[in-house]
């Protein structure tokens, strides 16, 4: 069970110069108003549209790879909002989140991908601030062996009480919460409260490097992850093309980035990793083996333009984990 | 204390061509007779001559570090012979094994760098044979907390009897024993043997991720990983650009790599990790930063061409380690 921002991306290539003139952060997810989305818009080159959103593009993987998924997110009754609705769905997820029917229109990522691949996302958060506890289907959840959350919720105000109401009843039902840092900057933005999250309410957290430096305020990634090990039941911790480690209790694993193909847009790396990890672990892989699934699940979205892969995750990870 | 060949490397630029044309096992380290050696530095463009020798370089960067340190290895009485002898003690190491007076002349390995600052060493044994327990100096050993051995005395067959008979007198004396894998042909040709001593009678092991798959025959880093923390009590494993991971017991640290400039010539990369993390063993160090000052000393060699590092490293680890 997914929860979080329901986005749709607009990914077009730009040059480095682009960044520099639009003063984005490469790399980082920047919250803009409505205002700024139409200015950057307007001067971005031609581009891709596809249904995006962190949690989105992971439970569409988990549905991908042949897990049962759902997702709980804001839209707005318009015509990005029936393309995100039609497009996680045809992925085979379970979504029956009330569409809100006035107020802002539905949410809009612009992705500049730039040359080496990196992706810089610009976020007009919308409709997606009208989340509100109220959305929160207590009955799928409890079913879900997993409630996956991601920290870009606690931007819009009340979707934060909506992501404490999911905890809640997840833990009631005796399953388990999974948090995505999101974000290097989110975690700046809400660093003491995501520290608090990890330690008394997360029993899977899923982090890149610099979330997880960002957290801890550490300088390299061995002191972060000396703390988070002692934090939280399972760390699922991604590096880029250095792989990922995975920390439980005593046991750690460090795996290799999975190559399926030359890097064209790194968009949803981290999505498609939890996918892997967690469709491996609710079909009851070891920790090693959930990794090397995320690994074979990012490698796929990489190897593409946008964050819903195309080629057939199920075959690929068929093929290339025993 | 270190162990093993004593030996005196040509250090040459050559091309990818240059490699195929002489059939050269790019990245490992070939051993050849003679007339092989003859013939191919008859070829070799001009280069330079620096003393090397694996456990040799260790030592002499664990005395450039600050660290007291020996040296245990077979050279003749020959001009090279004075060079090797020349450097090692020039670099603070103690060394005093005789010198043979007859047989074959001091070891040379010719060492091909090509372009992507990769090293193909090709080694002509010559005196290092003559290494027997006789020349094992039982009083250093026992003085010295940690005695180092590398894998490629396995070659040489009456060096393998002083191997085991350092060991014998270093765990008499109740000190640590270290093992370097070397190279993974070398693991090849040896791999039931070194199993045994790693599970039986080595304290420390240093491996590189080829050198460790080969041990275990393992498909990947991770399922290697599993396999060798179980069998020994500190293993030191490098990774090239993705840095080390350091285990013992339950304690495992994820390190980064260290840049220190542009990668020139790869040669003693893994020499020079082992003796910054011995020199933090012995200083009371944590395993988290014996494995980060021992990524400084690789980045350091890295950056320059030849196995022993010009830069001080003693004032690269002040500046860099906490």
């Amino acid at each position: 069970m997914g929860i979080g921002n329901a986005i749709v991306d607009v990914l077009a290539q730009v040059d480095d110069d682009f960044l520099a003139r639009f003063e984005l952060n490469k790399g980082a997810m920047t919250l803009i108003d409505a205002d700024r989305a139409e200015a950057l818009y307007a001067a971005l080159p031609s581009g891709l549209e596809c249904s995006g959103g962190s949690a989105a593009n992971t439970v569409a993987g988990v549905a991908m790879l042949g897990g049962t998924a759902g997702f709980i997110g804001k839209v707005r009754d318009d015509q990005l909002g029936q393309v995100f609705t039609h497009d996680i769905r045809a992925a085979g997820v379970e979504f029956d989140t009330p569409l809100s029917t006035d107020g802002a229109p539905t949410a809009r990522s612009m992705i500049a991908v730039t040359p080496d691949a990196q992706r810089t996302m610009n976020t007009y958060l919308g409709a997606c601030v009208g989340l509100t506890p109220a959305d929160i289907d207590a009955n799928l959840i409890a079913r879900a062996d997993i409630t996956y959350l991601e920290g870009y919720l606690w931007d819009p105000p009340q979707a934060k009480a909506a992501f404490r109401q999911a905890m809640h009843v997840c833990h009631k039902a005796g399953k388990m919460v999974a948090l995505t840092l999101s974000d290097s900057f989110c975690v700046g933005r809400w660093r003491e409260e995501f520290l608090d999250l990890v330690e008394n309410q997360v029993d899977i957290l899923f982090a890149n490097e610099a979330e997880l430096k960002a957290l801890y305020q550490a300088p390299d990634f061995d002191t972060a992850l000396q703390r988070v090990r002692s934090k939280v039941q399972i760390a699922a911790l991604t590096r880029s093309e250095k792989g990922s480690v995975v920390a439980s209790g005593d046991e750690l694993h460090v795996i290799d980035a999975a190559r399926i193909g030359p890097v064209v847009d790194t968009t949803g790396a981290g999505d498609l990793y939890a996918s892997g990890f967690m469709y491996g672990l609710t079909q009851g892989r070891d920790l090693g083996t959930c990794g090397r699934i995320g690994s074979v699940c990012a490698g796929a979205v990489i190897a593409q333009v946008g964050a819903r892969p195309t080629a057939s995750l199920r075959e690929l990870v068929a093929t290339r984990i025993k």
